[in-house]
Order: C-alpha cells, then structure tokens, then sequence
C-alpha cells in the first residue's frame, strides 16, 4: 500500500504533472515580470470561460503575444512558467469570434481527455489561475480594487495593501471498503447510471482522515475507521481550484442512510460487478471515465492493489 | 509506511481530533441556525486576536450567551459545532478589560501546548474561522458587503449573490531523506539553534508530491524522486488556515544550495545527530517542540518507523 509501484504500467492522471519551471525567484522581480508578461519572448494560452483553444490538428493552440493581444483582454495575462526555455502565459480571449480558422475552443473535459499529458496539465494551471483572478478582483478584506502581481501568483489591494494569493481547496474523495465490497453513489444530476467515490471538501481544522470520516457519515452515514483511512493518490481538478486527494478507508459500520440532499443513491458493489462497471460490461451501471481519479480508485481496488 | 501502527504509543497532533458534529444538515437551515446562535443554548469561546481565553486553572473558558454578549462583537458569532449534545460557538472579544477575573488570554501555541487535545482541536477550529470572516467581509467578485450564512460555514455576497467559503490552504512539509541522513533548515527570523522540516503551500494544478519536489528544489536546491514520496500524516495548523500534509522523499540530488530569500541555511543531519537533538541534548542545535509535525516527522525518521 502506497508503494507506488502499483502505479507501474498504468497511465498518469491527467492534469497531473507539469512540465513547467513555476520560476517563483523570477516572479519576485515586479519589473522583470511585467517586461516579461509585456515582451514577444514565449508562447500564450487563450482561454474562453475556461475552456482551451485546441489545434484542429490536435494539441493545444499556443498564440505568439502579437496574435493574442487583438484576440484577448491582455489585462488578464500571467506568467504559467518556462517550459523548455521558453516563458508560458495565459489570458482570457474576448473576442473568439476572430480565432484563426485551425483553432478550436473545446470543452474542458473533452480537451482534458484529447490532450497530451504536459499540456493537459499547463491547461488545468492556467484554467486555475485564470478562473482566480477573475474572481479577485476585489479585496475580500476592505472591498478596494487589487492588481495581480508577481506574474498572477498573487494579488495586492491597491487600498489597504493585502495579499491574496491563489486557493488550492482540498477536497478528499474515498473509496470506502467493507471487505469484497465497496461504495458509490451518484448524484441527481450525473448520467443515467453514472457511480463515483464519495468526495467532499476538506473543512478548517480537520485532517483528510477526518474529513474523509466526517462525509461519509454525512452523505452515506456510514461509519470508518480513521487510524485505518490510508492515502492513495492525488490530482489537480481545475473545476474551480480543487486538489483531489484519493484515499481509501475501512469500514466499521456499513448500514447506509443517504443524505437525499447530497445523493440520489448510494450502495455497496461487489468486487465482481466494479470489474464488469470498469470494463462497460455491467447491465446498468458505470463508472466515470479515465480522466476521474475516482475510477482510478476502483482500477486499483478491482485489482487488490489497495 | 503508512500504516497507522506508526502512531501507537505516540500521542496524537495537537489541533487534530477534533469532537464536534459540525452539523452539516443543520446549517442548510437558515433560520434555524439564527435561532441556535441568537438562543442561550450551549456554550461560546471568545477569541481576542486570535488568541483564547483560558480558565486559571487550565482548558478553555467556555462563556453562557449571556456573558459573553457584553464582552464581544456578536456579530462575529459563529456555530462551531456539536460538542456531547450542546451547541458550542465562538466570538471574537472587543473589551477584553472587562474578563472575568478567573479567565487569562493566552498566546495561541502557548495555548496548544496547554489545552487538552479536544479542546485544542476545537479552538483551532475556532481561530480559523474567525479570522476567515475577520478577512472576508467583502466580496472578492465585486468588492460588495458580505453577510456570515450558514452558522459562519460560508459568506454571500449582498451585492451579487456570490458565495464564499472558508480557505483550506495545503501546505506540504517533508523531511527529505538521503539514505542515513535527513535534511532539516532555518529560517533567520527562529530562535537560534532551532532546526526544522523545510515546507511550502502547494500552488494550484500540482500535487502534493510535485509541490514537495517544486519546495525542496526552489528553497534548498536539492531533487527528490516523486514516485518515491510518501504521505505519512497531517495536522490541521490555524496560522492561519492551513492543512500541513506531513510527506518523506527520497533524495535523488543531494547537493545544498539554498534560496536565501526563503532559507538561512538547510544542511544534512544524521540520525544520530537528529536522535540528540530530540533529546535535547546536541550542543548546538534543537527541533521545534511537540505540538509542531515537524518533531513528529523527525521522531518517525529517527525511531525508522518512516
């Protein structure tokens, strides 16, 4: 358990793994960043409410400044980081009418499945930031307008001077385990069919252990064993800023009491039937698709890997 | 690895394990929660900068409605929680000249150190909400006045309707080991002589293990294997609102060089030597005390139970 030898062989999770050099020493240079944000050096993301600009040919669609700056509200450029050399950025495109004709504005999730692994994840950090910024440009301590600084990595009050940086929101999501069996639930509003790993943030003062016992008891009332909950894996979900934190926890009281306000359902699954779920054979159920850490959760418990 | 026999016989973190329900359903209700905190029910903490009141003889003062009311900004008032059947609540005190003369506010890690674990993992609970409201009362979306809903389990927007809710900032913290020896760092602003595990929030779209390797490269310019990290416990750290997630990783490049902007200096530690400086007995260099991960990692490291 935890070695990651039992992630050989399989694929990544997507959104993980940036290949970008964040450059936090470069980002303490106010004026090197703005020459920087400012200059022709580099390559730059558009983002239209959050979702990439894609060659049609596949791949993300990376503008030089000069093509972008008529395309996008440049006031919304950050720095991503270096990749290979070369300075990364991001803005917000406000005009996507006027795209070149070989780019494609693609849905989140459906990009997130075509992309390559480094650019899946250069896209989920500048979906993170830029959806952040957006919705900071206000100071939450005196209501004054803030200006990004340090390349986007974090905004200042231009009246009380506060610093705001970035949220990350931990959110755990757990397969509970009883012996052979395992439970899912599923939301009102998911795909007929659909049956994920429970989840919920993580609240001030609590470990993941904890908020890991405390919603499954709310949403399943289900009781685990918390010295026994044990981290599996993690991944980046820019859906706005979470960091999924996979666990797996042992069970001590299995009578399930769903929370309707939370789930539509819930209810154990043997073994067997996630092995037919994970492989589409299962007669009514299914599992999300391999870009969720939740099915990557059930991979490696139908396999007795966790 | 991982297995929570690690913790037997150790005492748990301070601020985790906390006893309350936070009633999760209960907050849906509006009205009923104004109810709740508007009543003479349970019982209240008052928070004076942070830092709580304790009674003179040790553990928390806990304040009837009625007494608190002169002492504190009520509108701060939040709902904490459950504690055996009573509602408990916290407030932040205006007239801290007027305490009761048997209550003594107390630093807060002096605090830590003195309260009983529940109450530690309550009070932290309390620290950190308060100085989220303390900080949120403006609309970050559109710079608008904000009221506490929920019992104080988030903040909405008067203007736009936005919701708001309380941070949760990971923040990774690792000992990086090297075979028999485990790096450790100090910063200029610590007491002289103190050593601890190096640290560092994680930045939105990276997981924990990359943010451990982003930290140790940035600061001490040393590279880990990020398979190879492992998660080994966390502890919920109201300064102030962060989760410390407590990882080991193993050591690919062990050559030192520091950023001086975020480290005095980082060097190698033996087992023998962190062994004496547990004990407090290595003549020149000591670990922070026990209510820090930091110490716990190092004990973990140091008995090779990680």
């Amino acid at each position: 358990m935890n070695d990651r030898k039992i992630l050989a062989g399989r694929d990544p999770l997507v959104f993980a793994g940036s290949p970008l050099d964040r450059g936090d020493q470069l980002r303490r240079d106010e004026a090197g960043m703005a020459a920087l944000l400012g200059g022709d050096d580099g390559w730059w993301l558009g983002l239209i409410e959050g979702d990439p600009v894609l060659q049609d040919q596949g791949g993300l669609f990376w503008f030089r400044r000069s093509e972008i700056a008529s395309l996008a509200d440049m006031t919304t450029g950050l720095f991503l980081g270096h990749y290979k050399g070369s300075p990364c950025f991001a803005a917000t495109i406000t005009t996507a009418d006027q795209l070149p004709l070989d780019a494609e504005i693609t849905p989140a999730r459906q990009a997130a499945m075509a992309l390559g692994h480094d650019e899946a994840a250069i896209y989920a950090q500048a979906k993170a930031l830029l959806a952040w910024h957006a919705r900071h440009g206000f100071c939450a301590a005196c209501g004054g307008a803030t200006t990004a600084k340090s390349g986007g990595g974090r905004r200042q009050c231009d009246a009380c001077g506060s610093e705001h940086f970035p949220r990350v929101d931990p959110v755990v999501i757990m397969l509970a385990v009883d012996g052979e069996r395992c439970l899912l639930g599923r939301q009102a509003s998911w795909p007929e069919g659909i049956w994920s790993a429970l989840a919920g943030f993580v609240e001030p003062a609590e470990t993941l252990e904890e908020a890991c016992a405390r919603e499954l008891e709310e949403e399943a009332g289900i009781k685990v064993d918390i010295a026994g909950v044990r981290y599996v894996m993690g991944q980046p979900w820019p859906f706005a800023s979470s960091l999924m934190i996979g666990l797996v926890a042992p069970v001590t009281d299995a009578n399930v009491t769903i929370d309707p306000h939370e789930l539509e359902q819930a209810r154990w699954f043997s073994r067997d039937e996630v092995r037919t779920m994970l492989a589409g054979t299962h007669a009514d159920a299914a599992m999300p698709p391999s870009i969720a850490i939740a099915r990557r959760l059930a991979e490696l418990w139908a396999d007795g890997d966790i």
